[in-house]
């Protein structure tokens, strides 16, 4: 076939979403520049340059263009919610003290967490100016219910890790809102800035929720090297910072009093040794807790798909349905 | 006369405004909740029940009372401020590393960083969700642009911190940012939600600007004993932490050559020795920078004072009134 079939189809919607991302590129130039504070985009240029997928703006771009809208405000709200992904970024590079991203320092290391906390905070006001713009009010509702979300589950995050008790529900809560609820924001504001009726609006939350949980459950089952667990460069970064993700909880809930005492060492007490890993690798897979993690990964894909089948039947849609089935191609 | 007249105007106004302060700290309490991360109101309750002056939702209540707005909206924005506010306070303890805040241990010692950025972040969209209740889009501007202000300011003051090159304006557009900008926001969204017509809107927006101008330059005078000289107990913490507040920023405009090297190593090198305060004060009193920086709070106040003049001449316009003369009075 043509070379397009072999591009993912985040490239392939770039590319047939070309002109709008490069409009949403320049006002994220724009907005992003201060007067009187030069420090700001040299450490958002740092962020917003370092070539991440823009999958986000992207979601909103594509979920406007299904329904045929011709602008402006897509590109407004594509900005805005970069800039809120943006900004949780540089807080989370303080909260983790995380050294890199996308292979970079982070902006912590670069400068300090001053700069990090305080220019996360302009790029967030910078997207309440960018949403605000719009006029209209449900998008704004929308935003700032995403934002409550992204940092409740930030902070859930920070409780729940570590507690061995934390259930499946727990997680679920947890990678909504570090994850789902920006994606899900961004396709549920792209159908109501292009006018779309409630069940539609209802249907692109849906699919952005459901991908969002798809792709995060994905991330953190690579993290064991995928159903296979096969060990690959950054197998056990979870593990080693004892975060508690969905193929550890699945296996705590299957486990006996030896497996237990395991995981209480390794991860609520955090006392990690050689060969650690591989036991926590052969435990999960006695408990078939990766493919089960692998299997829900699966069906958040298939609900994806799904929520797309009552909305208008063009290139878009089918560039989404194939969307939801690449985030869990890695690990199918 | 009785015992009012030796009440503060800020106490003063909480009285006579009692029933909406008790509304606002009510939906302050709703709001800080969070039904999935517990720890968010443990965080905020240390902050919001530590019994500051919530001068800043008085100036909105005040603002819109001084057009007689019957409700419910003001109450909305009024605890939005307080959350701006409370978000900048937690963040500011991070950037700060401060240790102690109205004399309770901050909340990065109590907790952590991560608690103080997430929880900040988490008000922050709260404050978003209160303001879009109101359906006003104009508070919504006001509001975001403040925010991109503070922000500003802050990153601003993180440049310009040290850097004795910094002049008289640049030091106006920090203290805009950490200060004046969300009184100003404060006064001007009373006014928006009241109705009040343009110049009037534009009056509280001078009053809140002035306001919060003459307060900071009181409080930076205030850190070096006030135009007395006068040293206090807690004079002397900006010149350790090497801030460049205006009365430093007027003795360095008319330095010496041997008084630039003293700044120089004091300041930009942080190289202090026992006796550089009281030689600080001295280089200050003998070039008139304490009494400048008083005269420069006075005709703030007189500004903040003046634009009152054309606004409704009620009760609440008379305790306005006193409140500007009351932030300098420690310091006339």
């Amino acid at each position: 076939m043509d070379a397009a079939v072999t591009e993912s189809p985040i490239d392939r919607l770039s590319g047939l979403l070309g002109p709008e991302m490069a409009a949403v590129n320049t006002l994220i130039r724009e907005r992003m520049a201060s007067r009187h504070a030069p420090r700001i985009p040299e450490v958002t240029a740092h962020l917003v340059e370092a070539g991440g997928k823009r999958l986000r703006p992207l979601l909103t771009l594509a979920a406007a263009k299904l329904f045929d809208y011709q602008g402006p405000y897509h590109i407004h709200l594509a900005a805005t919610v970069e800039f809120i992904h943006t900004a949780t970024l540089l807080h989370d590079d303080v909260v983790d003290e995380s050294e890199q991203r996308r292979g970079r320092p982070t902006a912590n290391l670069l400068w300090d967490n001053k700069s990090s906390v305080l220019v996360g905070d302009y790029l967030l006001a910078r997207a309440f100016q960018l949403m605000t713009d719009t006029g209209v009010m449900r998008v704004l509702e929308i935003l700032s219910n995403a934002s409550a979300t992204i940092s409740e589950g930030e902070v859930l995050q920070l409780s729940a890790a570590q507690d061995i008790a934390t259930d499946e529900s727990v997680y679920l809560q947890v990678i909504r809102g570090k994850t789902a609820a920006l994606f899900s924001a961004a396709t549920e504001v792209g159908a109501v800035i292009a006018g779309a009726d409630e069940a539609r609006v209802k249907a692109l939350f849906d699919f952005g929720d459901a991908l969002g949980i798809a792709f995060q459950i994905a991330d953190d089952l690579l993290d064991y090297g995928g159903s296979s667990a096969a060990i690959g460069k950054n197998t056990g970064d979870d593990f080693r910072e004892r975060k508690l993700t969905l193929p550890v909880i699945k296996a705590l809930a299957r486990a006996d009093e030896q497996e237990l005492a395991f995981w209480r060492r390794t991860i609520e007490k955090g006392d990690q040794r050689d060969g650690d890993l591989d036991e926590a690798l052969r435990i999960m897979t006695r408990h078939g807790a990766l493919e089960s993690a692998r299997d829900d990964a699966l069906a958040w894909s298939a609900k994806a798909r799904s929520a797309l089948e009552t909305l208008p039947d063009n290139e878009i849609r089918e560039l989404l349905d194939e969307l939801a089935e690449f985030v869990v191609m890695r690990i199918a």
